[in-house]
């Protein structure tokens, strides 16, 4: 498969994906790459052989696997031609990809990419939270451009199916827009309507909430700094999906005011989740 | 406490409240009132001792409780100085509080009314999903007008205490406005989202999904029934929280547009959000 792979970010995605090479390819040799402390705590957990503090240490490896957040592994991009200067193939795990291969336009021939994000996650992030099997039966999308070579990309969905991931390629703009819909407007919405509830109810109204409020929103506890540059790097197709919504909130509201019965936005939400409910990603 | 009650309307409220008022005090003659087979299925269920298909039977009755959707209880209200021709307390057990008791102050002095919502449910509705302890440490709001007297409104705060409920007064006003923000917008914007999102990515862009969209969706899956009464006589406090989400909205698509980070709005949504954790209601 591949002989000697950089991982550049050792966080619960880099971490997992460490130690699921290491368990399915014993031989291959897994650079970690990351701050001292985050690399001595791979190799204490088995999860690198050899452990770098900078892009540099990727030099010589056939696979660099960025899993920094999105608008680092951008910044690595930008200056990997400098600092890597044998050939190797090159993805990333992040969660928009029309940035990031926009920046990876600019590497030399010899560092070819193909974008990849794998749709896996945890309720804890950081490399502590890592394990091998977390990719098990997810979906992992690879965005390959024209430039891409085909052996590139059959090379890496044969490497995330043999991880137990279940490999599907797409156009980085086709990405960017679903994700906008499927991941980035319901963190959103969810945000904007716990503030505006809490705001309106206060504590004493929220302590009569029923479970349909408290199951809305528990993505409203998700920390700002991991949708900081998902937001920021997809901020157009998030717009677009934000207008929709409101858009689509105002005709209910103009339904409400000629009494009309919200017969038709209630039917099409569940022949919808139960599409959803039944797909089993 | 009470020694006759009627309960006009015999879902999974009404046919609870029957179970409970059963269980808690046998010798209390409870009168289901509703279509034939619904009242038959409840003397099965012994939920009721006497039975009757038309508000008439409530007569004699020193406690009346509507608990059928909420606009069929402004129209029993309408007409229930001409049914009923005795004294008697009546409360109702609907979603939505300030028509009702609009409507309610029409009624001869005889009738003395006080709203309440118990704040229960269950994933299934009707009477077959009916249980004596549906209200146990459930809030269960009383709405008295300046009309009310002191001594109606503690008897029903003793009754549904012996139930098992928690029960607590306010203004019909403040009830529909909390309930505006509370229950009823994110239920309308669960469904509108889920069709905005189900027409933008799909089925297979479903299929993609993770556990956030899944969870953040379950209000979808609630039948238009169930809401059609409660938005149209909440519509104008529905439509004032519409309007504030979509402001809120707004924000964050110009927080976007100038490169602002999101920190504020993930900051107080995950404060509200701890504080709505932290309520047991």
């Amino acid at each position: 498969m591949f002989e000697r792979i950089a991982i550049v970010g050792c966080g619960l995605i880099g971490g997992s994906l460490a130690l699921a090479i290491r368990e399915r390819w014993p031989e291959a040799v897994v650079i970690a790459i990351d701050s001292a402390p985050i690399v001595e705590a791979a190799v204490r957990m088995s999860a690198a052989a050899a452990v770098g503090t900078d892009l540099t240490a990727a030099d010589g490896s056939d696979l660099i696997v960025l899993a920094a957040p999105v608008r680092q592994n951008i910044e690595m991009l930008r200056r990997m031609g400098e600092r890597v200067h044998g050939g190797a193939l090159v993805t990333d795990v992040g969660s928009t990809k029309r940035e990031v291969v926009d920046a990876a336009a600019q590497l030399p021939d010899r560092l070819r990419f193909v974008g990849g994000h794998p749709l896996a996650g945890a309720a804890a992030g950081g490399l502590d939270a890592a394990r091998a099997d977390l990719f098990r039966d997810r979906p992992w999308i690879l965005t390959p451009t024209p430039n891409s070579a085909a052996a590139d990309v059959q090379r890496l969905c044969a490497l995330v199916s043999a991880l137990g991931a279940k490999p599907t390629t797409m156009d980085a703009g086709r990405h960017d827009h679903l994700m906008a819909y499927i991941s980035h407007l319901p963190q959103l919405v969810v945000s904007a309507m716990m503030e505006v509830v809490g705001e309106e109810a206060g504590p004493s109204g929220l302590g009569l909430a029923g479970s349909g409020l408290r199951d809305t929103t528990r993505l409203a506890s998700s920390p700002a700094n991991t949708w900081r540059d998902v937001t920021a790097t997809n901020a157009e197709a998030l717009s677009e999906a934000i207008d929709k919504l409101r858009d689509a909130l105002g005709i209910l509201k103009a339904d409400l005011a000629q009494g009309n019965e919200l017969e038709r936005v209630f039917s099409a939400a569940r022949d919808w989740k139960r599409v959803l409910d039944r797909s089993d990603a």
